[in-house]
């Protein structure tokens, strides 16, 4: 107090008074597409977290402003927008792109693959970013894991799916891989962005949609129009989010406020994941209590799908060669990620999932 | 490069050509203490990489030095130089000092209790920080989240645990409430800094030890002096780690210094549990080539330390006030996140785990 008092009235002490940084105008001004509606508080919201850790963290030096599916561009068209420079970055799901190249299942996720953590692990610890980004920077794009959703659930159907007999001509909002796979067992994948599902569904014109999960869904509204649940989401090991920049854009950035980028975005892969477990319990409750039928996908289904995913992943990786650069990779990490996750997480999970909480 | 000729030999060359803020000496300077052997790259590792990051996002205005456990203070200690101000900040397993508090359980884990998603999304998504934080200032120290190593394992063993009557009079290193709960069974817990392990179990001072998992058990020598290598560690649903930092020290951070500390903190608890995953299965595979015997705890064994964690969470939530106040949030809290997780992760999990790759 007394040091303050001294300076006041001072040149030196209005110069000390506020951290000169904090008074500065943004240096980097960026604006961030989203491929989720605003009403998303975790998909949407976890990007506004971001950006707005990053302005914290750069004192406002580094400002990235982001933008609900729809705004700057329409959500499936992202990409393109960052590709070609349009927008600065971008908030994905990368397997709604495997148009572009199928080695973008990776990012996002595959079918019967890795779950949230061994994604986590995989990319940042055992050698699988550095491939992404090499196939990535094919297209211009540095990539960045910005968040996980974790295992999905299965879809919203409009019939009860007892066989794979039901999959056959089966209309469903589904992308990325699971939609091929499921197209292999019959059903007729339809790619909508979030905003567009539930007037699809309600109207018949599609059969089933399947989008995250619990709180996502009940938000979208897919329990009003759709009597029966699936699990799990078997698309997806966990779906993963990628943030994805311009490659100009990146470079152009100062070491710290990559840096920055960076750590904000390891923030939100937690953060995300988080923020999905703690409210899908509740909304699946909700859900149940106002009718919503819960089923598990038949056996016969999930043999059927495991099957075909991997036959998937082997015709693919023949006839491309970052998918098979990447399943490279990615294939013998998963089975030596399973056999340790059997061994110790899974024993522990198994045991405390079968006994009830005593006094409960 | 014509630019920076332009500027050569000018006021405003020498001005810009490096940031202020690189060239300014720091303007806090903390040390941490850890409870880890400097060995042990995973949780160790962890700490001077959370350091680094909170040095590279400061521009050098906030370093933070970690120190190996026993080099400031003994690791068992950690939490009393915190406390007492003698270092700014520590990082350790809270369940090591259920001597002072058993709500520190909480923390670092309960037996059963909350897996590494599961824990991470009580603190941060759920309300559990904030109680937390509560009970952490009565000792004077802001508490931080800063890894996990999930699912440990069930600690090496000289003999084989084939039921209960071979864990009585069970010489056990092992800390935390899994103590308390085996020696209700009959063992007898002892606590032992990770330095000291090795040595007391192949004297035979000791019968048996836990420490973390694979890659960091096998860096601790066990499997040299002990053949059997049990799962799951169920005293702990994930053991996660604490960065703790005296209260004073705390509040006289600026603001942009706290969030670097909690996002650098967030990044850790992702990171830490990475390293893990990635390096557990290969360790697990050695030791196994090497002639460790893997074995699962008996049925009867699980389910009596199952019956024995809840009845002592009840006994101690009766006696102490702290452990109660955390204990009505939690335990509702995991009864929720078991029925969620059953849902959609598990299902998935399970049957993942149950198929084998197919072509490996």
């Amino acid at each position: 107090m007394d040091r303050r008092k001294l300076l006041q009235g001072t040149a030196l002490g209005a110069a000390l008074a506020t951290p000169a940084l904090a008074q500065t105008a943004p240096q980097v001004r960026w604006r961030m597409a989203t491929a989720w509606p605003r009403s998303l508080d975790t998909l949407y919201g976890s990007a506004e977290a971001l950006c707005r850790r990053v302005g914290q963290l750069s004192e406002g030096r580094f400002e990235i402003r982001p933008f609900p599916g729809g705004e700057l561009v329409p959500a499936l068209q992202t990409f393109d927008a960052v590709q070609n420079g349009a927008v600065e970055c971008g908030h994905i799901l990368s397997t709604n792109f495997i148009g572009k190249s199928p080695a973008f299942g990776f990012d996002g996720g595959l079918p019967f693959g890795l779950n949230s953590r061994q994604q986590t692990t995989w990319l940042q610890e055992a050698g699988g970013m550095p491939l992404l980004r090499a196939m990535y920077a094919k297209f211009g794009v540095v990539n960045h894991v910005v968040g996980n959703v974790g295992v999905q659930m299965g879809g919203f159907y409009r019939k009860e799916i007892r066989g794979l007999e039901d999959l056959n001509g089966l209309k469903m909002r589904i992308g990325g891989f699971g939609g091929r796979i499921l197209a292999k067992l019959g059903a007729v994948p339809q790619q909508l962005a979030a905003s567009d599902i539930y007037a699809a569904l309600e109207r018949g014109t599609i059969d089933a949609a399947e989008w995250v999960g619990p709180h996502d869904d009940e938000k979208l509204g897919f329990n009003k129009v759709a009597p029966y649940y699936y699990t799990p989401g078997w698309w997806e090991g966990s779906g993963s989010i990628t943030g994805i920049v311009s490659a100009p854009a990146w470079e152009a950035l100062s070491p710290i406020f990559k840096e920055i980028f960076e750590v904000a975005a390891a923030e939100q892969n937690s953060l995300m994941m988080a923020r999905y477990d703690a409210r899908n319990p509740d909304a699946l409750r909700r859900m149940i209590a106002q009718g919503t039928q819960l089923r598990s996908f038949p056996r016969v289904v999930m043999d059927a799908a495991y099957k075909a995913s991997f036959e998937t992943f082997e015709e693919t990786a023949a006839a491309n060669e970052d998918f098979r650069t990447l399943y490279a990779h990615w294939k013998p990490f998963l089975d030596s990620s399973n056999n340790w996750f059997r061994v110790a997480e899974f024993t522990m999970d198994a045991f405390r999932y079968a006994n009830p909480i005593p006094g409960r």
